[in-house]
């Protein structure tokens, strides 16, 4: 850290003062003159086939200015990736309640609403399927699209991992565990909902701002379907009021609408979304049912692991494709195994549907691993901590996937941390004594590892540009966005501290595709690695002109410049200022803008033998959560939560605790209350007032333990936060539970029934719940 | 024009005051710390092997930093579009004088020199072809590459036009002419010589400040002979004194040499050219030998042309293929034909090489067909500018390739204002009474065409960026450069006009790979209508922005808004400043940036059918010289000039003018004085002091007239001035020196000799001279 100015001390967040003081404007704040109000029409069916569409009705209503569906579209306004499947307007079909059939433009949010009653749609309902389980039996109604391969349409994916041969393993250990989990659909809860404005331009293209995460897949699939050149259509990223993963599907098909409503109509088009439409349009995090079977040696040496999973993807495969994956890759844990096999199945139901979300798989499969890791410590007789501590992966192991772990592996330091902290030995002991009554308290920990950026996924890759403005501030520009993560702070840290200048005179300037540069999506914890690495490479390229200029100036060789503050100073020792260097350098003919562009190490994965290196790097860390529990009511209080991560290092402080904060709280949430319930395909919550997230009494003290093991490759050594700072909080909470209770609860949300009866009340497949002991080979 | 405030009018031209200052930077003004200085070892044979090559001892040379051949370099440095033949150090083979062999950084100028001089280079004298008519000799040594057609190495490339049966037809004619003509090579002979800066990155890239035309061609270049990504090579171009076509191929050898050199050394290098250095190594306006044969019928109706002509195209192929199209195209002139065929062949030879040169191939063509136009008049009997304005191309009319011309065509418009501007019907009556004497006068006339733009030969779009600052102004860029030509004040003041705000609001950034847009080569006549538009189009995105933000303060419809200078009105008729405007739109959360991308409607070329449409659209001229000449010495005085333009629209009046000027002036260089000779290979004037060109005192009063027959399609109606305005100045004054002294001068330069003698000192093909008469059927 010596002689770092900036990087890991305190700072301010570099949209703080505009998002506090109310200056900071949001989709639903835009304002233009002339601007028409677009709503959908949606679905009230979780699966039905269009008999009978007319929308020409719509456009006798007063101040009605344009409407259109599916075949305002080039290819029926078909997209998505990699699963073709979706559309901006449903197209002879809807496959879950909600999906939007036709959109209106009008003067007002008032016309616009009369506009879609005037709107003559039949829907004729088709049967559904809305248990994951029962989606590829042989007589299900089709859901997903016709297929070549023989297999039944409604299956969608499957990934695999694959390390010896657990079936032939696991019988012959002493101990074996062999349980089912299961976790239900979540709802994103971003503060701001989703919306878009698209303006038509003077030659025909269209300007969208949209608080969507990846602005330049959202200009991919707008020139794809409205049939423009890329250069016609340009994508600005509006203030985003957060998104975990969430503001993405529902956003291309509200960006589509609007901009095909504006080229229609020859004007702006804006659409926001009230809470219930948005809960009820976008999509969620999969529900998956799991089952995980371990075997250990009877010193606490884990040996195998086997671990099922079925995804329910819902009406669409958004994402589950590689959801799926990060899932298959997480599923056994950060811990050693002899035989390991991992399967993913992937499905179709007509339950809204399920796309990215914080953690993208892994919070999902360690919720189910972590319990049972904690399970089989029982069953061992050991503590759960010192179990992981014995198993978990260190400096030098190879994954159950194969991959060997070079550098940058601070688990264990991380489960000491937590140890420490919580003060674990004596308050497991003490609960352990604790006298039976009402009010039971509980410990329980879970540890997590999570692959920095895309991996082999995909090609990974970001650029920034940096430039003096004539003002001589300094413009920075990303290919990766910040939608509430903080990274925009990180850029700006990381380029000022390679400039040596101030982070004040740095401005980020907004994710917009006709200014950055493509860097692929801004998902999978990459922001800080990928974006961080290219806005570095970026503030060097400038600083080396303003070395020249200085050298220059001062009639000194580079090396020999020293910097004080902004200013540099050579050998006369007299301060030169920045705008002293930037007028010099310009004097020379130098011209003070970079570029920067950073490609992660080349790695590759077999997805046929479900093995490879999947990830850069790996974030590590470690959970305990202290609770409370009612047992009269199945009421439980989080009382106490330590959460150590290795960041790999940390850039922006406030930023990374900010993260685990707001993951424990979003895992909190997860854990005890949070469940998008669906029956027959409706969401059951569709508001606040019923669908219960966190609120600040919910949430205990947090400790924060931020622990650096540098990844080489990361800026100043940084790998990622944002996604596993929550992962392990509801697996820890549940086992904190069981801790408490004696009883386990296998599934979420863990609420009060849960908890006060255990794994009664399961939905868990075939009626397994939990089986200890020795395994019989079949 | 009615409304426009800029457009048309009289306007600074924007890079002016830094010119006449001197504040501009050219690349020989660029000093950086640390930097090296690099020269060019050069060939002193115009073809021979190298049989040995040891740069080691140059590394022990004092100030000797870095040594580099063509080993290098990826593939050993080989570039080149279409054709694929040269090299950025020579490999293995020398085929010219000049050419550069190995190349040497040092800490200053005589170390670099002295390393030069340290490298043991061995050459071995390989047999060589000089005369473009012995290159295809079945014995003729090898110049070109390997071909695998079965036709000789040396043959380079053909291109054809047809329409009917000259051959046929010819021999039918009542009149035939049948005359040979040959312009010699040209030197660019810009103020400043070739020249460019290489900086190493800290990521292992270069920056590359460099003088040439078209910067993305450069870093294409770059990226791949240094065997970098795109994205580490960046492109600059520094401030042109003049290019005229030639500042591209050793520019781009120059920068890849810099760069390697810096890559090696790890500092920043420059090289820049001695004049004498650049007008060896430096390609030149291709030689032509041509035959035209014409048919007329009695009454003046022109009815067939034959045209050949025979280019060399030196030791590589550069541009000489394009150039062979475009001098196809236009070979038979802006006349209507029943049968026309036209053939150019390009081959090699050892005289260094023909690259690109204002009017390529146009220039060259046009020589020999507006003389034999007048020789045919002369035989008819009949005034040569009624003789072309009977038989010019006329709206509605075809070409000779099939093109039907659908508007803006104002060669007879042209034609008639120099025939009234020049005094011409009375002159040349006066002239041809003129009595007896040394000292004779004349008068004569040329026409010419020129296809706008790339046309077929390759996909023709360009873009712009434009976006308001911090400070209020605006900046601006486009994928086009100006090396001279006046384009930038081009793009601002169409910017201008466009935005409503003052030119000097508006500052044009540096062509810059990493700022600009690519938009394809900025050669052909193709900025004002390429780079024009796009301009125009992200110039009105961006005003779009700002009426938005106008109608929203001053609260009111778009269509209410009124301008008065920058500032806009609504109905409160209280003005709201631009920076009031500015201001709103930002807190509106409207982004103030725009791109703007055009492309050229697309047309087709048969190049087998030697038939098609050839260009969008076409540029028309008529040049009227007056003359002097001594018939005691030979010496010719150009002592009028007249020069009618049909330009669409006039952008930038003083620009405009300043090309016709400037071509005017190259064209009286061409024709009388300017000859790149080469004698085995060795050009013979490679200083100012020997290869003359004219000086004010031999430039007499132009008069200029822009014609505005506006394109549809054109910024504003403009089309293209800077090419064609010197296309048709040689072959106007050689036709008023005939008319002065009845004597024909069909080769150029018409030097002393050459007027003295007309046509017995020709050097054209056969022994043939001209031959009029009634052909006979072969």
């Amino acid at each position: 850290m010596a002689g770092r100015q900036f990087i890991g001390k305190p700072a301010r967040r570099v949209d703080a003062a505009d998002k506090v003081t109310g200056r900071t404007r949001y989709v639903a704040d835009y304002q233009l003159p002339g601007m028409l109000y677009a709503r959908c029409l949606r679905s009230e069916w979780p699966h039905a086939v269009m008999t009978h569409l007319d929308v020409s009705p719509a456009l006798n209503v007063p101040g009605v200015a344009a409407v259109i569906t599916s075949a305002d579209f080039v290819d029926d306004g078909r997209f998505g990736f990699p699963v073709r499947d979706q559309y901006i307007l449903a197209h002879e079909r809807v496959r879950h309640v909600g999906e939007a059939i036709a959109a209106v433009a009008a003067e007002t949010p008032e016309a616009a609403a009369a506009g879609l009653h005037a709107i003559r749609c039949e829907l004729e309902p088709l049967p559904a399927v809305f248990e994951s389980a029962q989606a590829l039996a042989p007589d299900a109604p089709q859901i997903g699209p016709d297929r070549s391969d023989g297999r039944h349409p409604n299956f969608l994916h499957s990934e695999i991992v694959r390390l010896g041969d657990p079936d032939r393993a696991l019988p012959q250990c002493p101990v074996v565990l062999d349980a089912a989990y299961s976790v239900a659909q979540q709802e994103h809860a971003y503060l701001e909902t989703e919306g878009a404005l698209a303006i038509p331009t003077p030659e025909g293209g269209v300007v969208v701002y949209a608080s969507n995460q990846s602005p330049f897949i959202n200009r991919e699939i707008l020139a794809s379907v409205l049939g423009l050149p890329a250069d016609r259509v340009r994508v600005i990223q509006a203030p985003v009021g957060g998104s975990f993963g969430g503001k993405d599907d529902l956003n291309y098909q509200a960006s589509a609408q609007c901009a095909a409503l504006a080229l229609k109509s020859g004007r702006p088009v804006r659409m926001t979304f009230p809470r219930e439409e948005s809960m009820i349009a976008s999509y969620k995090r999969d529900a998956m049912h799991m089952r995980v079977r371990l075997g250990a040696l009877p010193n606490g040496d884990l040996q195998v692991c086997k671990f099922t999973g079925r995804l329910d993807s819902g009406a669409y495969a958004s994402q589950s494709v590689f959801t799926s994956w990060r899932a298959a890759v997480h599923a056994m844990g950060a811990y050693r195994y002899e035989h390991c096999h991992v399967d993913i199945d992937c499905v179709y139901t007509n339950n809204g549907y399920a796309g990215a979300f914080r953690g993208f798989g892994n919070t999902e499969v360690c919720f189910a691993i972590e319990q049972a890791i904690d399970e089989m410590a029982d069953a061992l007789g050991q503590d759960p901590l010192a179990f992981r501590l014995r198993n978990c992966l260190r400096l030098g192991d190879e994954t159950a996937f194969g991959q060997r772990l070079e550098e940058s592996v601070g688990l264990a330091e991380c489960l000491e941390a937590v140890r420490k902290a919580s003060g674990w030995d004596e308050k497991r002991a003490a609960y352990a004594r604790q006298p039976a009554g009402p009010i039971r308290r509980g410990l329980g920990v879970a540890a997590v590892f999570h692959g920095t950026s895309l991996g082999a996924e995909g090609a990974d890759y970001a650029a920034s540009t940096i430039s003096v403005a004539e003002d001589y501030s300094i413009a920075l520009t990303s290919g990766l966005t910040d939608y509430g993560t903080g990274a925009a702070t990180v850029f700006t840290l990381i380029a000022a501290e390679e400039l040596g200048t101030r982070p004040e005179r740095i401005r980020l300037l907004r994710p917009d595709t006709n200014t950055s540069l493509e860097s692929g999506p801004t998902v999978a914890s990459r922001s800080t690695m990928l974006g961080g690495n290219a806005a570095r490479l970026a503030a060097q390229n400038l600083r080396q002109m303003l070395d020249f200029a200085a050298a220059s100036l001062l009639n000194c060789p580079q090396n020999r410049l020293l910097r004080v503050g902004e200013a540099y100073i050579g050998p006369s020792e007299e301060p030169a200022t920045w705008e002293r260097i930037v007028d010099h350098a310009r004097s020379l003919g130098l011209i003070l803008s970079a570029h920067g562009r950073w490609s992660a190490p080349h790695i590759h994965w077999d997805s046929q033998a479900g093995r490879g290196s999947a990830y850069i790097a790996y974030h590590f860390g470690a959970h305990v959560a202290e609770v409370t529990v009612d047992m009269r009511t199945g009421k439980t209080d989080v009382t106490g939560f330590w959460a150590a991560h290795d960041v790999g290092a940390t850039i922006f402080p406030q930023g990374a605790m900010g993260q685990v904060y707001g993951g424990v709280a979003q895992g909190l949430g997860y854990a005890l209350m949070e469940e998008a319930r669906y029956e027959a395909g409706y969401l059951q919550a569709t508001n606040f007032d019923t669908y219960l997230i966190p609120t600040a009494k919910d949430v205990p003290d947090i400790t924060c333990i931020l622990l650096e093991k540098p990844y080489s490759q990361g800026p100043f050594g940084a790998k990622n936060v944002a996604e596993p700072a929550m992962v392990p909080a509801a697996p820890a909470i549940c086992n904190a539970i069981a801790h408490a209770t004696g009883r386990r609860v296998r599934d979420l949300p863990a609420n009060l029934e849960r908890v006060l009866l255990g794994h009664a009340l399961s939905h868990s497949d075939g009626g397994l719940a939990c089986k200890i002991g020795l395994a019989r080979p079949r």
